[in-house]
């Protein structure tokens, strides 16, 4: 064809047309990009037309931006299925207590975060710590190569951060005080999460790093949940149990939570926030199969993860327990995480169902060592977040590649495969390196901050006031003061003139 | 014109032009390509663009996908809704009952759906059953024609099944046992549903090809409401009343639910959900306008129905009744699940109202038959979703074809007009055929199901097991333990040394 | 170039073969429009392309309408923190008023603003007032010159309308009549929100035109929550406190809400809530720059609100007040309503801790002047939306132009700068007029309202009627049956043949 093309060429009537367009300049360049552009678009296909050297089409990084904006709100709202959590499975007289620390939590996080948190994570520096975006100054419009507006990804790994703080508090419920919390919580917010988490998600961090192929930890079984979960272990361990708490060993047990329906539904909400931390992790709505798979096995390791806590359970005490069902679906929903973009739907079930187990199982040792954790934070999300990590290194198919953008993981393009799909220990190997150096370092920095905090003699109340409760004795009343008598003023029972047992609630009535 | 271009082309400057163009092969083709795809993308209008020969543009699967994946979340937080409101309705004794059964529900539903339901219902086969895609195998990128990603498909279908699987329990609340709820969602997860399901939405299903034009439920007033309403009611009959319960021929009435606040917020949930799954159900967030008049109709059926609820109530017992106003914007929203992307909002609010008024009626119908429906399942999914079903047949406007991609219904295109908008009785008749075949179809399987769960002496709990409370007597604990004394291990009084009133609650100091 | 272009045309070839081109009509079109087609394409930047005279990209509407109706859908759920919140709040007694009257305001507003209420609001008319699209009659498929689906529009502000509908319920709970509530609601709804409400968001508000510059509420700091607070003001007043309520200078202080746990998790639900208020009054999810920077500083003047409230009580009463740091970071988020498109991170805190402090002082001046407000509806959203107001004044850094399309705010392109940033005071001066105006026209149209429904002997329940608890006076029951024995038919003790005490709740039993 060149050599007709070239023989052509010579023909007068041909070569007279180019050389009249070549030689207009004008011309001749319109024609060029022209062609140069019409190319570009026909024969590219759509996949390879978003790559192209020409700039990428105007929709791509809206779209990115709006699925990353709203899974953080998603995620934002696990908030509040952490305090109907904690606060269902807290004694009536601490419900108070555990509702304002999961407030003030979120809102010392999202000042922190702010402040030098998300430089710390998520700033360029060196592998083990960022500074870069102090206070968000000098930030550019989108984050690094996500093409997501830059305070979108902020508030996406705000909401992240807030859920580690909000986790290790979950262990410490019935007896920190309320100082204490917050000077450890500006440790936990302000230090441990981001200054660790850069390790494994800052753009530079070491973990990314390792031989033969990195640590991955997709959405944050490690960062988040394995860190929450271990600072928490470290609380626990540095307050004691609370008075009067016997563990099985000694012939005593977990006192039941308060409040079922709250627990209860807690729990679901954060299944359903979930849906934001999972899938808003590939920051990528254009990566719609991988969104779609992602939700998917985060669904179905839940599902596996709930009925298998319960089947274990019943056998050992011959009742359909809801508190570790409950448990069981967060465990196989904590497992998820990591791994959450490379299994299969069988993959995820088989995971998640390991999860319910062994979440039981570490709820167990933790009462044998005496711990006392009273919504189980450690099970769930420190032991199931190590499980979770490993898992990926068994159960990844080697089909998927990771999502461009690519996530807080910085796992553009990777392909991971794992043992059971012949690929080897390699993965495995990377994933309990990263998995050991990031609890290890997590407790040892946490038993040094509550042990300092414990030092000021903050971190735990008086005798006194752990006996009167923690609603009385530092937020001035209880969280249903009409059960016990108002607390503030005048009570119910003064403020009207003739009160019926019927109206006031019978409990009034039949305390006089 | 055409002449006038004849005769320049004899001309020979053009036709030297355009014979050298012609003859250099590369110059030719690339100038014909250029032209055509000129062509399409100046004079195809946008709505056009998409569905030319050519590759649709890569933006419209991934917003299609979002669309429907964030509706899928919604929807999956129904549970936490129904939960609330079951929970609310019940008894505090079956409280813990209630929520367990929430759960399982969802996990053993997502377990089977990923197993066979979904083959069942959405994979081809025939008329009646669907048989693709066990075990999500061998499944591609996209669903059908919807282009959306197969797996968010399948996370929004799994909700849809979760949520007629919990529907069925609102009705038999507080007597069943919980291997028999086991059993009988076993039943309605992985076959009932499914199976009835793929006649109307399945890609092949029989109510498709019904002449002289096809049934229609857009997102489900049949195929998930009347199926749940229908399938409630047979396991009301099998199960009989709980102990006690004296119906109001006889002199007695409904017991009040245990906590109207969950009860109301949970209704709200609902709401909220419904906005995942009436407007998701368009499958396409291309379809805005599609998108929004279906998010507006739902909305406006259920102010209706709320009203309307309200207003038929208070001439009967001169109290402004707020379960009945919560059964009456849920009715509002059932009735307007199959006909909301057909009608305008005038229509909405009319169905929307009348649903209301239905529902209260099929209350009292209930009643009167002396069965036992704690929360109005039967009423409000079975009776609305019926109501529903038929007045599409009579306010469809004509106006609005169905989107593309199709959703669920596979009704692409279709331009649906009722007997109100001068549209006949075809699709009335069609709409009866449809909702006729499949409640009668779920009815007699249900009962038979729920008849052979009875006969293995699981459905019902023992007499003395019912009047001990499920929470007690299935569970080991109560929803509330601090108000009864604690169950498990120590009771918060054994657990202080010391527990003045105030801090543990006054009834635990009451009930000494 | 042009001289060397002129040139060339004299020469034969090249003029022979434009002549030629031009001569023949149908090649001579075709090469036309190509030629300018590619030029758009190519030299055009893609944010230039969406503005080309060609219409804009098919995928800009679907995206933005996307945003639009999702955001829609979480305003809509506030009305679950709204609920829940305000029968925290409450007393028990009171607690299904509360819940009854959310819903129905709902249920009214929907009805209501499809009617007339966004045709005065919306519609095109004059300054003061709209009239167009009466029961949605006329309306085109997408909203002016946003491109967002027209009823999806309309679901974004029916769910602002009823936003401050319910806001006014807020400050008049426990003593106000049902029917009472249903007349002053059809005011609210149906007239004081949409006629003042068009002052500045219409399509030709008065307040749009103001010189030299015009009135910014970015998402109704003014519009929604000081309309709502000071009709709640109004409200109060007409009613007078409750029954025995004393006020702190009268010895007395403000009665505890019964349930701490529904208020707290509320709250957030609302701050859930607020990210699609906020974010979502873009419009637009193209500006995913503004979507991403209003996420955030919603976020961080939450934060801000919240520690500055709880900080600002603790010396006064030494302990840490759970009530004051909800509605502190409630007080922070309406405050950064009206700003946040144009404020910074830093600014956002600011104005937001600010905003804590002012809902404190305005909790103390309301209690100051005998006006009984059970939730501080008049302080948090009366209040604070002032500040808000104003505070775009202040703070607004003029970096940032409004987005396109506008919002209900009309501002597009608009770049406000306020005092702080060099500004000088006219902004600052364009909110006083716009605040001082929408907030004493409110103020004396709800006392007029408010008195004229008093003067129908509707407004307040009788003293017996209070005294007895709305619950039980107007809606037939209590919100917790058990705890006060059964209200309605059979209780549950009479339900069942022997009933332990552990099974129905000791508080039945501790009342025998």
């Amino acid at each position: 064809m060149l050599t007709e093309f070239k023989r052509r060429m010579r023909q007068t009537e041909y070569r007279r047309l180019f050389a009249t367009l070549v030689a207009s300049k004008v011309g001749g360049v319109v024609l060029l990009l022209a062609l140069i552009k019409i190319g570009t678009w026909y024969f590219a296909s759509p996949a390879l037309a978003d790559d192209a050297a020409a700039p990428p089409p105007a929709y791509i990084n809206p779209i990115n931006t709006m699925w990353t904006v709203i899974a953080a709100f998603l995620v934002f709202f696990m908030q509040a299925g952490f305090m109907m959590l904690e606060a269902g499975f807290a004694r009536t007289r601490e419900t108070v207590n555990v509702l304002l620390e999961g407030i003030v939590d979120t809102c010392l996080c999202g000042i922190l975060f702010y402040a030098w948190g998300f430089a710390f994570m998520f700033g360029s520096g060196n592998g083990w710590i960022g500074h870069q975006y102090f206070f968000l100054q000098g930030t550019p419009d989108t984050y690094g190569s996500s093409g997501v507006a830059f305070l979108a990804f902020w508030l996406f790994q705000f909401a992240f951060a807030d859920t580690c703080s909000t986790i290790t508090s979950g262990a410490m419920v019935g007896r920190t005080g309320f100082v204490g919390d917050l000077l450890y919580s500006f440790g936990v917010s302000g230090f441990i999460y981001p200054i660790i988490g850069h390790w494994a998600w800052g753009p530079d961090g070491w973990l990314n790093t390792i031989k033969p192929v990195p640590f991955h930890d997709f959405a944050g079984s490690t960062v988040v949940h394995t860190i929450g979960g271990f600072i928490a272990l470290a609380g626990a361990i540095a307050l004691g149990p609370r008075l009067g708490r016997k563990f099985k060993r000694d012939g005593g047990g977990m006192p039941p939570g308060h409040d079922m329906v709250i627990a209860s539904v807690g729990g679901v909400i954060l299944w359903f926030g979930w849906y934001g931390f999972n899938p808003g992790s590939t920051l990528s709505g254009m990566d719609m199969i991988g969104c779609g798979r992602v939700a998917a096995n985060t669904t179905l390791a839940a599902c596996a993860g709930g009925l298998s806590g319960l089947a274990y359970m019943y056998p050992r005490n011959k009742v359909w327990d809801c508190g570790i069902t409950v448990n069981g679906f967060l465990a196989g929903l904590v497992a998820i995480t990591c791994p959450c973009y490379w299994v299969s739907p069988l993959g995820a079930i088989c995971l998640g169902a390991i999860a319910g187990v062994v979440c039981v199982l570490a709820i167990d040792l933790v009462e044998w060592l005496r711990v006392d954790d009273p919504v189980g934070a450690v099970a769930v999300h420190g032991a199931c977040g190590i499980w979770g990590t490993l898992s990926l290194g068994l159960f990844a198919t080697g089909e998927f590649g990771a999502p461009t953008p690519t996530g807080p993981d910085n796992s553009a393009g990777s392909v991971v495969k794992g043992l059971f799909y012949g690929g080897g220990t390699d993965q495995l190997v990377a994933q309990m390196i990263g998995s050991a150096c990031i609890t290890t370092a997590t407790f040892v920095v946490a038993m040094v901050l509550m042990y300092a905090v414990k030092a000021t003699g903050t971190l735990r109340v008086s005798k006194d006031g752990e006996i009167e409760g923690l609603d009385l004795h530092e937020h001035g009343g209880p969280a249903y003061p009409e059960l016990v008598g108002g607390m503030h003023g005048a009570s119910p029972a003064e403020m009207s003139e003739s009160v019926p047992a019927a109206a006031v609630g019978a409990v009034l009535a039949a305390s006089k």
